[in-house]
């Protein structure tokens, strides 16, 4: 492949830059106060009525489809709570996010917003959605949910915010990474899942469906709803898992699943007990005779990856492990 | 160029895919009661304090860059309101969208979902922002903002819609149109034109700009702030325009300005009377000595388009009388 002097980087051979939308359907706003509108600043104060049909549960997802894909599957991207696919796009700290890493692998790739966020739009609540939707404090994305720093550790003032030792996600641009934070429900997760198997319908010739966090569980779902489509699951620091009391693994034997874990979990109880979800589900592929890889990075020597693994400084190298086991796969 | 024989489109030679916010600020929450946030379906129930610091006020920009660029500056495009940046990157029925048309054409993309909507994100109301969204109805949308219909004409039934005579936007597909929506805030407007002339700022070789509707006159006013650095200003049915009485517009007499105008503009007063501030604009500017191109494409001989100008079935046609306005001005 040609390379460029400027960034030593080969150029990307694309075909077609896109997005779609899948999901939705119609829902009416009744009983609502006639309103105005003001469309632009200065402009003319317009009577409306909100009342009517608005799109309710669209899921969005975006496609770099390359000329010659080495991978004979595109690679499916779907990010965690309160998130969006920008997560897979940049770096807090401005390297290139793992969908660029994934394009120069080989994979067409689709990264999506699932329901309720991002490009994927939202609807009223509560008359549609029951409930308002939480907006993730600093504190908590700092000391719990991707676990930067112990509990307490969080400082309004830069110069007080103190890490877990070793921390390998760029600290200083913690606010870069707030600004990929969206609001989150907790009651869509059945017009999500039923998103995300709209979507793996339009791929006959199968996908791989790589997710992180919130996405894990949807991931293994959609496996287990279609895993004649699913031709690998990887599941990053999964928050929740299938219950193998009520679901038959052996659904899914034929998928490999990878799961993959990086360092300080046993600094928050929220995530000592999201992990058990995903060791039982673990244990009951493997008793169905799946192929399942477990890796837990300070195990294999890596330490200090955070819950965004993606946004860590070596996002590149765990990207690498990443690769590695899809190659063995397909 | 490479053709390819599958679809006879040359390949995007590409250099970099990525993207970034600009703008935020953390806002404090406070006084808010304790709740409890499940994450995931079937995991646990987590106490939670909604209080402390989140991210407002930022945008979000998507760019992919060329590998060997001919337009010697970049194209921003800035989208409408209640919209995202969704409605460059394809059409209700499936074609391209106009950032594939202006990669292709050589030019450097930077789309971006404006402040309070899509992949930037939104702050709390009442606590951040003071007012609730709003909602845009399909009937709002096909009668009135996007002038798919008259008034009266918007159905629940599709095969009782009635669309204008002659109307190019792909009807069939609204509902994926409607998909594209999200919901709008009258009150981010000073929040909203701080982050797009941030996002100016970035750019120090100059840019083009490329509005449409609510997006006019942030183009316009981010050109009025950093004349150095808009190269060209184009506004498809700007929504709004400065005031020549509170503006000078020899501040970007040297800025060549294209406004484009679709058909049935006569067929609701929201419009009418939404021109009238762009004449008014492209009047002053005339008077200061600027360049000023104002097509209205039913008097060239272009009739059926709607408000949704890149989503019409001819966006193409429309996309190059953009095109060879662009190449007359670099």
């Amino acid at each position: 492949m040609e390379m460029r002097m400027t960034d030593q980087q080969p150029t990307l051979r694309v075909r077609d830059i896109g997005s779609f939308h899948v999901g939705g359907h119609m829902v009416r706003l009744e009983g609502l106060p006639a309103r105005v509108r003001v469309s632009t600043a200065g402009g003319p104060v317009h009577p409306i009525d909100p009342n009517g049909e608005v799109m309710a549960g669209q899921m969005y997802v975006q496609y770099v489809c390359l000329a010659e894909p080495k991978s004979p599957v595109p690679l499916l991207m779907w990010h965690g709570g309160g998130m969006t696919g920008v997560n897979w796009e940049t770096t807090p700290d401005g390297r290139p996010g793992w969908q660029m890493f994934f394009l120069r692998a080989g994979f067409d790739t689709y990264v999506s917003d699932a329901v309720e966020r991002g490009r994927a739009s939202w609807a009223p609540f509560p008359q549609v959605y029951p409930e308002a939707p939480y907006f993730r404090t600093a504190k908590e994305v700092w000391e719990e949910v991707f676990r930067f720093g112990p509990v307490g550790s969080w400082h309004t003032d830069p110069a007080r915010r103190r890490t877990h030792s070793g921390l390998r996600f760029p600290a200083a641009e913690v606010e870069a990474f707030l600004c990929q934070s969206v609001p989150r429900w907790s009651c869509n997760d059945v017009a999500t899942q039923r998103a995300y198997d709209a979507l793996l319908r339009r791929f006959d010739d199968g996908v791989v469906i790589l997710t992180h966090s919130q996405g894990g569980n949807f991931g293994m779902t959609a496996a287990l709803h279609a895993p004649e489509r699913a031709r690998a699951v990887i599941s990053l620091e999964p928050s929740g898992a299938p219950d193998p009391e009520r679901t038959d693994a052996r659904l899914v034997k034929d998928v490999p699943h990878l799961f993959l874990w990086g360092d300080y979990l046993d600094q928050h109880p929220f995530w000592l007990k999201s992990r058990t979800a995903s060791e039982r589900w673990r244990d009951s592929l493997r008793d169905a005779g799946c192929a399942v890889t477990w890796i837990d990075l300070p195990a294999i020597g890596i330490h200090g990856n955070s819950h965004a693994l993606m946004s860590d400084d070596n996002s590149d190298v765990v990207a690498g492990l990443v690769l590695d086991w899809m190659r063995r796969q397909l």
